[in-house]
């Protein structure tokens, strides 16, 4: 069972042809499993994998499984709407030495719970990887309701599930139902991933954590050791990243955004964002770098 | 500041023509205090307030605050999509001797955030009562934003913020944005007292809590302790509640449902519900019964 | 049968205290009626019935139904989340001498299709006077599906159904299924009554008969006689309306702020419109009265 | 400009492995054509192109050319979530002899208009083929809004849009606000094609053509010579399918698997359909055989 903070990796590009930056992808990886990690996940949300095209993501696969050279479990997220590429996704994956392939639901039709269950069954039965379940309602559409993870988590091959709804709600529930199972459960905003491994959950898919790895690993080292002296001021500085970082401009992308921004002003990679949407502008650039510094010094000091 | 339980108190109705159950406020408003609470609430979505007609609530405004004669501080839901009827009915909660009223947004209209913001900014300038935003997304189809609620905590009447959205993501933001300030944050979800108490919440708004008070209280007071050990085995009874009580039937009304039908069957009122919906029939009462006695054990057990 | 333009006529409002505005129900019911109107409809979503305290609700009954006088049929609204209120304003609208009353679901809870069924049986049941349904799953959450809607018109107080929601698909399909009973089919938006004519539905329950009654009594005649160049003629000044009066300002709500805009630039009532809501400022103001003025000439012209 | 009935054709699929049935494509393009469409939709909603690999888009992009052989123009949709894609997707469009390409709104993110409209203008900028915007906000999430449609018409590389919301009030908007330029506006659902021909609208991207192509051909110049006695007896066979072929089946997929079932029972193709869906079983392909031989026999009487 995987356990602790598996970082959803933000995906580099070129500036011309929005092409994978090779190099950024070496120096982001080598970056987040310098800070002790318990996983890498590409090709996630985070990591605009539905923006990108198929031929990019295969060369990240490879690129980021080369570097990651064993350190660390890796999971290929194979999200798509086609099963056909989903499988070609995981059988690329499967070749890179990946650990585990992550799927949403597919995302353009409008599915029943019951069409639900059918697919993931499908799917679980065709992978030569484990499978993760990704609930990810507001991009989906769908949300993988309590019944049908249950059912679903009797497949052999499906041995955990990634809840990005910030229903918490929703996750107490699995957690309470699957807690006699060997299941992993991981959350994905970083503002809960604390409170959820107090209770049971097991770890954090947290985006920021490409940013400040550190930080994410040491709040999930003192929610495990539920140090609340160090929760309290670890979770400030999440909650600062959150609320300074994510939260410029004004659509639901100001996370993605904000993300690659702040990359950029850590001078980890350059802030390029692919269709259908654009990086930031100069102003809120500004914004986000001054915001980042500011809080860049604050996490060197408690950590 | 109120910090603590304050369960959202179910309305006895009585069968014949859902008058209210006179008797049934007695004896519910009195188990509920017995078990310790901090506060009671009345006329909120799980008082079924906006079914009710303005002569019952009224009624039960006037009941509910004889029977708890200044035990607690009583909290009225004056949620309405006409602000005359909202200050009508927060003018008989004065009267009542009442600590604070609840709104809802208005409910029947779209609204935009600036509009949301001028509503109840202007509702607070005429109310004599302070003030607890309710945020109930769900049901009234718009989320009270962050930025929208960090204004109108700026007004001398506003005290505090019932969030019923179980995106803990937005109120761990709340909490972060507002800890310096004196403005009350108080969790609907049951699933989730513990975990928000542990990270700075003040309270739960947990409607379990007019079937067992004192697991809600107990769980609140081992999460202020940070007794995990008693957190976890009183939260385990708290999911099975979650799991085994409101989730029976096939609609959203399942929780209404399951509460009104595990208070019928531990004796302390009946389970009639007044339209739009209608009580559970036969069968799935039989599985409330079984069910609720089985965890009224395990609860009795544990306290 | 009702067939026609049965305009959802604006509720004149008080600057001061917003109470009634009882001269400008007598000036707009008469403008409305001289217009040659099929019907006039109070209450409605246009009418603010929701922001209304019931005192206003059940004044304005009278009041309207003083000036109308029998010249037209009188339907009211008694959409409510409380059953009994809805009762209760059913039982004035027939003391007053209304022809029919108008419902749509319950908006504050979520239903499920069986419970919105059993709710409008129980409520028809109960009605002394026909019961329209209405349609509007905007504002209240939940569409009455087809199917709910045939097995609804089996009741015999159930003699009609408003449609608000803009999917002309699910209107056409309720005129194929129920076109050999005496069910009468209407609908909402304006844009789209003439084509609902030409195809076999019945009126038009249209919010800018409140400004211009003749341009849409002489619409619903053309479609009637299948005068395509009067049709195109009419639908134009219909289309100008709704694209320069009902678009200003950036919410939803910018409907009905053009329209009481709209009525008091043509000098019939006042702009006073009912919280959550707030009347346009002089700026919007000033791009109504410049508009409509065109619009009004134009109309003028041609009628 | 393009007017009259563009199908959006299905695409034939062989059982084993859910590669293209090239025969199939051969039959039912010949069968489209032979009805006399206007033109014919490949890689559509009803085409199931989402649920495709890329290698089986291409494919049917250079079959369904070669048997179309120039008889109509071909359009090719190229929805992606990755601009690359889509991109890719238009070359071989482009290399195949196709007129024009088709692109609803990239579907995983929620994108605000602004974003939307960049996406846009960048994609058309890049096009060698004309474009078509493709509204179909269920599926992608997002509206087209009015605003940003108008804009997008600016572009000299757009040159139509197909509307798919089943909000007419939205399509009539568009057509008055658009007809004084050379831009082609479409309606999807076939139950309102008439109704929009009628009142401006320039033709109907209808699935049912697929089975019946001269049904909406002859609806559709029955709409345009205003032959009321024939646009009725043809309308009423237009709802039969609407209501007794889509409508089986308890998801949103009901008219996908109503509309394969239904070919298939013609015996035009086999009613394989890709994952997330399963086609019908036994007893829902009964059900859709009796109807449509039914409504057929009423067809061939009528035609």
């Amino acid at each position: 069972m995987v356990n602790g903070i598996i970082p959803p990796m933000v995906t580099p590009l070129l500036a011309d042809n929005l092409s994978l930056d090779v190099k950024g992808v070496d120096n982001l990886t080598n970056h987040i499993i310098a800070g002790g990690v318990h996983g890498l996940f590409i090709l996630g949300t985070t990591g605009e994998a539905t923006s990108l095209s198929y031929k990019t993501r295969e060369k990240l696969i490879y690129e980021s499984s080369k570097t990651v050279n064993g350190r660390v479990p890796l999971f290929v997220g194979i999200s798509d709407t086609s099963i056909e590429e989903s499988l070609n996704l995981a059988s690329i994956a499967k070749k890179a030495g990946a650990s585990a392939v992550v799927a949403a639901p597919p995302f353009y039709y409008g599915l029943g719970q019951i069409e639900l269950f059918k697919y993931y069954w499908n799917l679980a039965d065709q992978l030569s990887l484990p499978l993760f379940l990704y609930n990810m309602p507001s991009h989906t559409k769908i949300n993988i309701e309590i019944d049908t993870a249950l059912k679903l988590s009797e497949h052999p091959n499906i041995i955990g599930l990634k809840d990005s709804s910030a229903n918490i709600v929703y996750f107490e529930k699995l957690c309470h139902l699957l807690k006699h199972k060997d299941f992993t459960l991981l959350v994905g905003p970083e503002e809960v991933t604390a409170q959820t491994i107090l209770m049971g959950g097991h770890g954090g898919v947290n985006g920021g954590a490409n940013m400040f790895p550190k930080l994410y690993v040491a709040l999930y080292k003192a929610a495990i050791a539920r140090d609340f002296d160090r929760i309290n001021s670890l979770q400030d500085l999440v909650m600062e990243i959150s609320t300074k970082i994510y939260n410029l401009g004004s659509f639901g992308s100001s996370y993605l955004k904000g993300m690659k921004a702040g990359l950029s002003a850590l001078g980890i990679i350059n802030a390029h964002i692919a269709p259908p949407f654009q990086k930031f502008d100069e102003k809120e650039m500004n914004a986000v770098m001054l915001n980042i510094q500011n809080i860049k010094a604050k996490i060197e000091k408690v950590l």
